[in-house]
């Protein structure tokens, strides 16, 4: 059995209190990659649903290690009018448990790795010192192990099996092996009747025989003796035989009982750090933190279900309320007042007016990290920048209020709205990922779905559509792209034109759904045990919480596959600058989250585009006095 | 582009001259891993053919990287009568080259990186200083690509493409583009007729753009200016144009094809030593080295073939004189004398009588190594007693001769019968891969296949075949094994027994092996363009070696398909301690090498078995009077 680096051993308790008593906790991951696929573009296309983009980000990323994981909590402290902040940087290292638990095997992506070795990253500290873990079926299993081999003591009433494989005994005794067994009885009943003795030891013999033995004795000598394999230094092991009486078995049996919980404890290691973040129901804060999410449930509670859906349903177990800074930096009323969305530039970008620096200490006893020397992709300090980018953005919203107030706790109802909407990356017309819902569904009725030869480059799109003005190219694979027209009224022209076209093929947005609709849903049917497979599905991924008394324990907001309401979005990408979306190099796109929500609620509608125009107007200057109310409560029915 | 660690590009011209005055090299290599499969025993069944053998380890193990490459070179000084010992350690990374360059993905396994971890690997040095390197497919790739951007470059007398995608240009300039490309036009205009200035640069553009203004300008101005793309600090690309006159772009073209060799050099890295040792044809050592050799060519020279008897092919071509110490040790006349043949063992055994500890310094300069100290999984240690293993050996064959001679070197005779013998970890009755023709096929008549429940165990087998004494369990999966019965006359019987048994089933092995031939060949016939597919897979594979003037180049003693020479084993297996084949707990079978070769052979068999006894005889005694040509005979028509 392997012992867990004893500083992490030791600290977990003060892990447990910074988690409990804090206001709001950041986290960030580092993984040894990002995407086994072709390449990164190729699986962010900008007009993926949500659910394409979960299916792809679940197929391609999760194979790789989450070898990093930045904890930050901060407290504040009402009288100091400032935060107390205590930072964790985690290795994590799945080393093997014992000879029976699982190898685990992970997947690199030298850019990652070479990145991350740029950033002074130390990967000794990962493979020499990492902290193992098990997710909750691992931990279950192994806790049952435990269980099966008490069970099988107390029921044979003196035997302990620490035999490694703890399999059911064999009925008989094969021939080859009586003699062998025999001697073994004549050598106990020897101890028995010697009163000098006090133990024995046996010879090295195959686990086989080991398996023979315990069966043997369990029967012949319920009670008396107590037995024992150990493992000499060439790793041989032997079993050791020692007369007890009922007291000192007792006790015996009581030390091991803890031993064991003890080793349990340490092979759930890292992932009892993981259940009490969720177990605590604290605002969890995160930068761009889908695949943060999803690597955190996949290693340390359960591998991703197959639908979002049911994805959906377990976060909201494990992380009750997140909330992600990118997602909160690209929406109103930030949104027009941030250009760069990235973790560096937007921590740089709120120190400044209309932003304040949030006044944040390290508690003492914890390193402090300083921002000037920029320590970034060291996980611990990415929570805690991002930690640094929630309270900036927080208290902002507080310049809204009347009276304005200089803080803005994690508990106001003025964050609730970015709760649980996690930003997806390069999509065009979605700016997240809805835990507590469905997501939004966007018309799209300006977007072509075109097919053509392999050695067609962006030059031959261009070309194709070049009567038709601006437009932007989504590539899909080799042979397919997404084309957004400018006006929708062009894009009938464009599938008419197209009609006789040899080389390629064009049909609408709408046409090409229904098209891979149908097409799963034939596959579906032709599946001849489809139903059971399903049924089978829906049990395994049901969550399986670790500790039901959390306050915030599945609280779903939403029935799993009900009619999803349709809503669509203004064609706004000729305002934003939308060059951007087609080379994909690095920025983000623009969202208009106000009109985005507001089509479909006419009064919000109004409102949001006045408000829209207000802020255009107003943010040079500094602080608004418009009520937040006006942008919240558009954003809450979002 | 990325520079290569310094020291290994200073260090390469110390390799060469290393490798060049050797006598011969020993190497080994350490990898992130050994099997993705379910586990590593269930994977080398004691009954696999060399073809099914090399089928998994080609399936489950070349995902993981080689990280580490030790080199060491053996020179002998024949007045000092000492071997001088050069030794190279060197850490092996896929640092992406470029933006073009594969982003390589390569699997971890946790039991391997902590058993290294536990050695004290360095994982720091691979990913953060780690030597990159090119399959040979790759090499060629890259220098098409310089090639035909140089090629461009010369058919437009004028134009350097410096652009990252140097794709075939667009037939026609995009309406949308003709106004920028005019402009930029105007613009070189006013460079030409004005004589103050010498160069322009243009704003930076989009790689499309770039590309439309390289061709334009392309057929515009075939002389007088240079074009180039440069990169801002904000990683934006823009253009150049400089006027030149022809002897200035001369030049300037020579500068730029001298960086780019240099730049192809440093991207081959660490394959340009892979291709050195290949083309030296010097007589490469390692020990159980089957997986160093196939990860070897897969990482650095081709994917491995699909065919056993294509990477036969391949490693003639890449190593054309391999010796496997494990498979000498485990060979007469050694295999009586060594016990245990796992490299440190075997290197302390072979220090002691009747071998002799050999002499060896390091070189002037390089560093040595102490064998007390064992700094064992160091790929440059592993590598430096394996030398001296093999010296050991070698030297103790020389005791053979009259007169006997202390020194025995590797251009002797008497090795020649241990070259291209591979070990064949666990198999149970062929002791090697022949890569000089077809493989040793023992004739397994006292062997059965059996089928039976997935809950069945050992105890179960044991129990069904009671009646037949003492056997041997090789496990293939969940429900099937291989049990070997110490009799061949007793496998009829076991199969007429079970004709009516319904929960198992037994088949001879003969039957197995023929079924499973019907079904490959089925399978065959039913794919429709199985022909076609063969031939790609031909054209595929064949092998384009570094450089064709190597000595050993490609020298096939063998016709590919030819028909195998029926071969038989004796059943051996009773006198020889075989009881650790089952449980395989890192013991290797002792294999009768004399015995296997000897059975087709009669008069070779009638000598092997009297030198067999008398090895028997006087091993124990020390020193052998035997002429050593008896078993060397034999050896080499096996």
């Amino acid at each position: 059995f392997t012992t867990l680096p004893a500083d992490f051993k030791d600290n977990l308790k003060k892990v447990y209190e910074a988690i409990e008593e804090s206001d709001f906790l950041a986290i960030d991951g580092e993984f040894s990659g990002i995407s086994d696929g072709p390449s990164v573009s190729a699986l962010t296309n900008g007009f993926d649903t949500p659910e394409e983009r979960y299916q792809k980000l679940k197929k391609h990323s999760m194979d790789f290690l989450l070898f990093q994981f930045g904890l930050c909590t901060f407290k504040y402290d009402h009288a100091e009018e400032k935060y107390i902040m205590k930072s964790f940087n985690f290795y994590i290292f799945p080393k093997p448990f014992n000879r029976s638990s699982p190898d685990v095997k992970f997947v690199c992506q030298s850019s990652s790795i070479d990145f991350l070795a740029s950033q002074g990253f130390d990967f000794n500290k990962v493979f020499r010192n990492g902290i193992p873990y098990l997710n909750q079926e691992e931990e279950r299993q192994l806790r049952e192990q435990y269980d099966e081999k008490r069970s099988q003591a107390n029921g044979a009433g003196s035997l302990s099996y620490l035999s490694p494989n703890p399999t059911k005994c064999p009925v008989t005794i094969p021939d080859d092996q009586k003699k062998f067994i025999e001697k073994v009885v004549e050598q106990i009943e020897d101890l028995l009747k010697n009163e000098e003795n006090e133990s024995l030891q046996l010879e090295p013999c195959t686990g086989f025989q080991r398996k023979l033995i315990y069966q043997t004795l369990s029967w012949k000598y319920p009670k008396g003796i107590h037995v024992e394999t150990l493992e000499s230094d060439k790793k041989e092991r032997y079993i050791v035989i020692s007369k007890v009486n009922e007291e000192e078995r007792k006790r015996r049996e009581q030390q091991k009982q803890a031993k064991e919980q003890e080793e349990l404890n340490d092979a759930v290691g890292f992932s009892r750090v993981v259940h009490a973040i969720a177990n605590s129901g604290k605002l969890v804060i995160g930068h761009n933190m889908l695949l943060d999410v999803m690597h955190t449930i996949h290693q340390f509670y359960c591998p991703l279900p197959d639908d979002l859906s049911e994805f959906k349903e377990v976060t909201s177990c494990v992380f009750p309320r997140l909330l992600d800074t990118k997602l909160m930096a690209s929406t109103q009323p930030f949104k027009e007042i941030i250009n760069n969305t990235s973790l560096a530039e937007l921590e740089k970008r709120l120190k400044e007016v209309p932003f304040s620096p949030p006044k944040v200490e390290s508690a003492e006893g914890f390193p402090s990290y300083d921002t000037a020397a920029e320590q970034l992709h060291e996980a611990g300090y990415d929570a805690y920048i991002t930690g640094l980018c929630f309270i900036s953005m927080a208290d902002f919203l507080g310049s809204f209020l009347s009276p304005p107030q200089n803080h803005v706790s994690a508990r106001s109802k003025l964050i609730e709205p970015f709760f649980n909407k996690l930003f997806l990356m390069r999509v065009m017309d979605i700016p997240y990922l809805n835990l507590e819902g469905p997501d939004l569904q966007p018309k799209r009725d300006h977007v072509l779905h075109v097919t053509f030869p392999k050695e067609w480059k962006t030059s031959d799109l261009y070309q194709l559509f070049s009567a038709f003005g601006n437009i932007q190219i989504s590539w899909i694979d080799d042979t397919s792209a997404f084309v957004s027209l400018s006006q929708p009224e062009q894009v009938q022209i464009a599938v008419n034109t197209s009609r006789y076209a040899e080389s390629y093929r064009i049909q609408t947005y709408a046409e090409y759904v229904e098209k891979k609709h149908e097409e799963k849903q034939a596959k579906r049917k032709y599946t001849e045990d489809s139903w059971k497979e399903m049924e089978r599905k829906r049990l395994k991924t049901q969550c399986t919480p670790y500790v039901s008394q959390s306050r915030y324990y599945c609280v779903n907001s939403f029935t799993g596959n009900s009619t999803v309401e349709k809503r669509s979005m203004s064609p706004i990408q000729e305002e934003t600058g939308s060059d951007n979306m087609e080379e994909g190099e690095g920025q983000n796109p623009e969202y208009d989250q106000t009109d985005s929500c507001a089509e479909s609620l006419p009064d919000g509608k109004k409102r949001a585009k006045k408000f829209k125009r207000i802020k255009t107007e107003q943010v040079p200057a500094g602080k608004h006095s418009v009520c937040a109310r006006d942008f919240l409560f558009c954003l809450e029915l979002s």
